[in-house]
């Protein structure tokens, strides 16, 4: 049976090598007013920064630029839509890995209102944001975070009262998603290791989630699919091959489609409060935690009796996806989930996924992340003392 | 490789058993000034007709209703669309099959502008669509169009210069589809079957068309997924089986989906010529001709060599999935392609679906057809001669 579900507005989608070309055709639809937000150097250094600013003369648009340097804040959020309030902008357009497309996305959203982003976050302020927004458009430099397609920002204070916390509405998904792997191109490995594992994990736990529907199980399904035999080369012997980056891109692109409608799962849990907590790259957390997280879900599923089949069955299949072996051949299904860890287990090392010490975090630091760490919609439940678990087979 | 491609937007999806009662909350967020697009008489006869009509007393609306029989004609597009153009219209809502659908997404579309409909159909008249439209909501009664889904409408003048062509504009996908099986519930099994075959056919189609992406493969495989097990049963023995129509109509939502963004083969040429020309269902076109159109596209697949050897591939995994069979098996590819032709020649059996000649179509009519029939995005090309061996062999 399916169960009933919702699926919000997915982005309009333009997806391949070349694709951002489509600007020409795309920004006068929208207007001559535009403010790009982009990251700090990788996009004036690989020359597409130059490229853009060309094709913006050609046009005779009027364009500002900003550059947003990590994770962004609620005063950098507040203080450039206070900035541009006044500037009737037709659209704004992200250029950038995860961290500008949602400061560029929160920005749109922010512009309409005068007080600050704080009121609005979840979990944080007491406003519900009303989807009022200037036209966004998403380019991901990175395949990681999916933002491109979901409905979130994630804006970060970081220290002891410091959070990670997202700016929601559906209204917030990108008008348009122009998804071009060619701007990956020149990601360097550590980065599109933590990127990809961001990307790996969200359409593990989406797939797995307790939201999952039919729908998004095919989406994210498709997604791993395409990226599980790119990741490796992705980030050692083939870092400029065009089709390993379209993998990852499609694989990040759907992930962020899945993760909007599904659902995330604890490994997610940990990134927030992690992330709240120290200075460390989200797609690193995640990365590191994946294979232990996976490995307790396995075993908690496995200790639930007939209650947990339907979701171990989905674990299998995705063991065999994994290891192209095939899931319907008369093997117990322990093989498959066997080799869906042992495969993760097998990434984890070929990536070298930093451990969370490198960081600073140490066994002292393990009770008080628990403590602040949600399940969202794991497939399973665990207990403080397995969350610890995972966190101290990563430390 | 991933090969560039586009999504257009992607309707907002409710979809589940009892769904429709979310019109509760969602109609208040459009406004209070409503037109209901409905069918003839099942919507009256199910008492849905009452029991929304009774919700819209509570919600404190106005509304109109008119009720449209067969599939909507230019003059009565243009009809209504002058009726309600004064109205300030704050959302029109379909509830019924593909045609009650087709027919407000079109009224939508024309409120905004004075003249005929007829300037701005494809192949027809010489305006392009703007895409301005009042707010559309689509609950479908029937699983087969997926209309709710997609962002075309087709209008049909039925005679000798007679057409079936699309108003079309990616902003006339529905801003909401409302996909409830319990609507489809009272659907008798001729409609029900010809609706499934033209939603199958759909997915079929899309699945295998030159304009085919991963991102629709795997709706388009989803959908038949669902389906594949359904189709006989609803048109049999589990008529009223709420998840045996939810089956259908999640396979038709995906089709919608599917078709909007990947395209439709020589089956929908046929019944777009076919529908022109005589006055035949839709469904009962695709689901007659569509085993003989897959037999005639994997034997010219098949005379290309190498070139053909990625479609046949696609076309053995749907062999695989129909019959529950495993392709990952050492079995020739050959074996699954036999499968796929044997089942939906299974199908067509069981389903009594019925021949072109019920209808009027004798041998004398056939190359008139087959020079009016597109191939649209087949995946293979056909000559004259092995359409009209399709046609002949469905006389």
């Amino acid at each position: 049976m399916i169960d009933p579900f919702e699926v919000a507005s997915i982005p309009k989608v333009f997806f391949g090598a070349g694709i951002r070309s489509n600007l020409d055709t795309i920004i006068p639809s929208f207007g001559n007013k535009i403010l790009f937000v982009i990251g700090q150097s990788s996009l004036k250094n690989s020359g597409v920064w130059d490229e853009i600013r060309k094709k913006m003369d050609e046009l005779n648009v009027n364009y500002f630029q900003i550059s947003v340097a990590g994770e962004p804040s609620p005063s950098l959020i507040d203080s450039y839509a206070t900035k541009y309030r006044e500037q009737s902008l037709d659209i704004i357009i992200s250029i950038g890995g995860g961290s500008v497309i949602d400061a560029g996305k929160a920005i749109s959203a922010m512009i309409p209102h005068e007080d600050s982003i704080t009121n609005y976050l979840e979990g944080v302020g007491s406003k519900k944001p009303d989807g009022k927004k200037i036209p966004f458009i998403a380019l991901p430099t990175t395949s990681g975070t999916g933002s491109e397609a979901t409905k979130n920002a994630v804006i970060s204070q970081v220290g002891e009262n410091g959070f990670k916390k997202s700016l929601r509405h559906d209204n917030y998904i990108p008008n348009i998603a122009i998804v071009d792997p060619e701007l990956a191109i020149s990601c360097p490995p550590s980065i599109t290791a933590a990127c990809g594992m961001d990307a790996f994990t969200q359409l593990y736990e989406s797939y797995v989630s307790t939201k999952a529907n039919p729908m998004m199980d095919a989406l994210s399904y498709s997604g791993i699919d395409h990226m599980k035999d790119k990741i490796i080369p992705a980030c050692t012997n083939a870092q400029e091959d065009i089709e390993v980056r379209a993998g990852l891109a499609y694989g990040s692109l759907m992930s962020g489609i899945t993760l909007a409608n599904a659902g995330l799962g604890v490994v997610h849990g940990f990134a927030s409060s992690i992330g709240g907590l120290y200075e460390i790259p989200h797609g690193v957390v995640c990365g590191t935690l994946l294979a232990e997280a996976v490995k307790m879900n396995i075993k908690k599923l496995n200790s639930m009796g007939k209650e947990g089949v339907m979701s171990l069955r989905k674990h299998a299949k995705l063991g065999a996806l994994l290891s192209d072996s095939d899931d319907n051949a008369e093997k117990d299904i322990s093989y498959y989930l066997e080799l869906l860890i042992y495969t993760l287990e097998n990434w984890t090392n070929k990536l070298k996924l930093e451990r969370l010490s490198t960081y600073g975090i140490n066994e002292g630091d393990v009770n008080m992340i628990v403590e602040k760490t949600g399940l969202k919609n794991n497939p399973v439940s665990l207990t403080p003392e397995d969350m610890k678990e995972i966190l101290k087979n990563r430390l």
